[in-house]
C-alpha cells in the first residue's frame, strides 16, 4: 500500500509527473513520431454529400469534421448567381474557414450551360471545374478551358449513366485534348463498374485532378456508399499507390449513405482514411 | 470519341464488366487481402460515453457504430435492481445485438457497496468488474473475486483522483493478490499523467483485462478528450504492441467530447482505429 506516495501526490497537488517519483520506473510520454513521408495530397468533400442540408448546415458539419475544402454545387450557389451573391457565398464560407478548391460536379448538355459553368467558376475563383460535359460538347469545352485557363475534372459515373461510366472513357475523349482536360475519378463508381481503383489510378494519374472517394459495399451496379472502412475498397493499397505517385491533387468524400443524417458516417470514414494513412507511416 | 462501346454497353444494360470489352486492357476489382494477423482483441464501449442518453439511445447509436460490446453502467441499471429488472434490460439488448463485457466502473467505498457490485455482476452474467475500490477495502474485494469468481478491473483516472492515479500504483496495489485482480488501463487518463501508454502497457500486460482508449489533447492534467487521431497518442504504436503482445481483452471507448451529441466523434474514433489497424497490416 503506497501511502507516501499518495500523500506526496496530494501535498504537490495534480498534474504532477509520476516518472519522477524514486518508486516508479515508468518512461514519461513518447510523442508520435511525425510522419516521414506526409500525404502531399488534401481530404476535402464533394458538396453532393450535403443535398438535404443548406450551406450553413453543411459548414457546421464540415467544421466538426475538421475538413475545409469543399466542392461547391448548385443547390448552395446555383449556376446563375451574380457576382454579388457569389461573393457573399464566398465570405460565409470564408468566415467558417472553409474555401471552395472547386465546383459540381456540373452537368452540361449546350454550350450555354459549358459557358454558364466557366463564368460560374472564375467568378468562385476556383481553377477547377468538376464536370460531365456531353461528349459532343468536348471540343466547345476545350475552348473555354483555354480561354479561362481553368481546369475540367471529368467525372466517372458507373453503371447508372451512359456518359462517361468508366475512367477508361474518360481518357478515351479526353487523351488528345489540352492537359487541363482531365479526371475526377471516383473510386466507388469504378468498383461499381468491377473494376480496381488502383491500377485505374496508376494508369491515368497524370490526368487525375480530383478523386471522389467513398467506400463501396458490393463490385457491381447494386453496390452503394458506406461507412469507409465497411467496404470493399482496400484503402490502404489505394493510399500507399496515391503516396508513392505523390498525387498533389484531392480526395473529396462523396458520402451518399443516411444522407439526412450524414455527418456519423462522413466522420467514421474520414476517421478511417486517417487511421489507414497513420498506421501506413509505422 | 467511343460509340460503339457506348452502344454497346446501351445494348448490355448495367452492371456489365467493362474489363471484358476488347477495347479496355484493365484488371478487374481486387479484393482486400485478409489481414494476416487479425486483432485478437475487440472492440467496445464504456457506457460512461452514454452518460446523456437512456439505455435505448445508447443501443441506436452503438448500432450505427456497428460496435456490439458495452460495459453496462449504473445510470442505465441501477446498481439495486432486481435479477427482473436487470433480464429486461439484458433481454433489451439482447434483441439490439449488443452484449455487455463487463459493469462499470463501479466505485467501492464500503463494503456493501463492494458486495451490490459483484452480486449484480452476477445477476447480470458477466465476469468482469470495472472498479474503484477504496484501498483499504481490497482484501474484502478479493474475497469477493474468490467467492464469485469475477475478475476486477481496476481503473486509473490520472491526476483527477487521489484514488489510482496511474497504472502503477494500481499495480502496487494488486500485484501479490489474486491473479483475477486486474487492471483497466485508461490511456488517456496515463497520457494527462505524462506517462507512455505503450510503456505501461507492456509493463503490465498480464494482469490487464480492458483497456479505456480515446485520444488527449495534452500530456498533462488539463489534457481532455478529442476525436481519435487529432490528439497526441501514437495509436499505430499502442496497437501494433497490443498486437505483438496477442492481448485478448476489449478495447473500450470511454468518449467523453461533445456528450450531448457523442455519436460524430465515437464514428472517427472507431473509425481511426480500424485504420490504424488496415493501415498496419499492409
Amino acid at each position: 500500500m503506497s501511502f507516501t506516495r499518495r500523500d506526496f501526490m496530494k501535498t504537490t497537488g495534480a498534474g504532477i509527473m509520476v516518472c519522477g517519483l524514486p518508486c516508479i520506473q515508468q518512461a514519461g510520454f513518447i510523442e508520435k513520431s511525425e510522419s516521414p513521408n506526409k500525404k502531399s495530397f488534401q481530404f476535402a468533400i464533394a458538396g453532393y454529400s450535403f443535398l438535404k442540408f443548406n450551406l450553413d448546415q453543411s459548414l457546421s458539419m464540415m467544421q466538426r469534421l475538421g475538413i475545409y475544402h469543399l466542392a461547391l454545387k448548385d443547390f448552395h450557389l446555383p449556376l446563375n448567381s451574380s457576382q454579388e451573391e457569389i461573393d457573399r457565398t464566398l465570405a460565409k464560407m470564408n468566415s467558417s474557414g472553409v474555401s471552395p478548391y472547386g465546383v459540381g460536379p456540373i452537368y452540361m448538355k449546350t454550350e450555354v450551360e459549358a459557358d454558364q459553368a466557366f463564368s460560374y467558376a472564375k467568378k468562385a475563383g476556383v481553377s477547377l471545374v468538376i464536370g460531365v460535359p456531353n461528349y459532343e460538347l468536348l471540343p466547345y469545352v476545350e475552348k473555354k478551358i483555354k480561354a479561362y485557363d481553368i481546369r475540367l475534372a471529368i467525372h466517372n459515373h458507373g453503371p447508372d449513366i451512359q456518359l462517361y461510366p468508366s475512367v477508361d472513357d474518360i481518357w478515351n475523349n479526353i487523351k488528345s485534348r489540352d492537359q487541363r482536360m482531365g479526371i475526377c475519378m471516383d473510386i466507388g463508381h469504378t468498383t461499381r463498374l468491377g473494376l480496381d481503383p488502383v491500377t485505374t489510378f496508376l494508369k491515368y494519374k497524370d490526368r487525375i485532378f480530383d478523386i471522389h472517394i467513398w467506400d463501396c459495399d458490393k463490385p457491381k451496379k447494386k453496390g452503394w456508399c458506406v461507412e469507409g472502412g465497411r467496404g470493399i475498397i482496400d484503402f490502404p493499397r489505394f493510399f500507399k499507390a496515391l503516396k508513392k505517385a505523390d498525387y498533389r491533387g484531392t480526395c473529396s468524400l462523396e458520402y451518399a449513405k443516411d444522407m439526412t443524417d450524414p455527418l456519423p458516417g462522413m466522420a467514421e470514414s474520414f476517421g478511417y482514411f486517417n487511421g489507414v494513412l497513420a498506421g501506413l507511416n509505422v
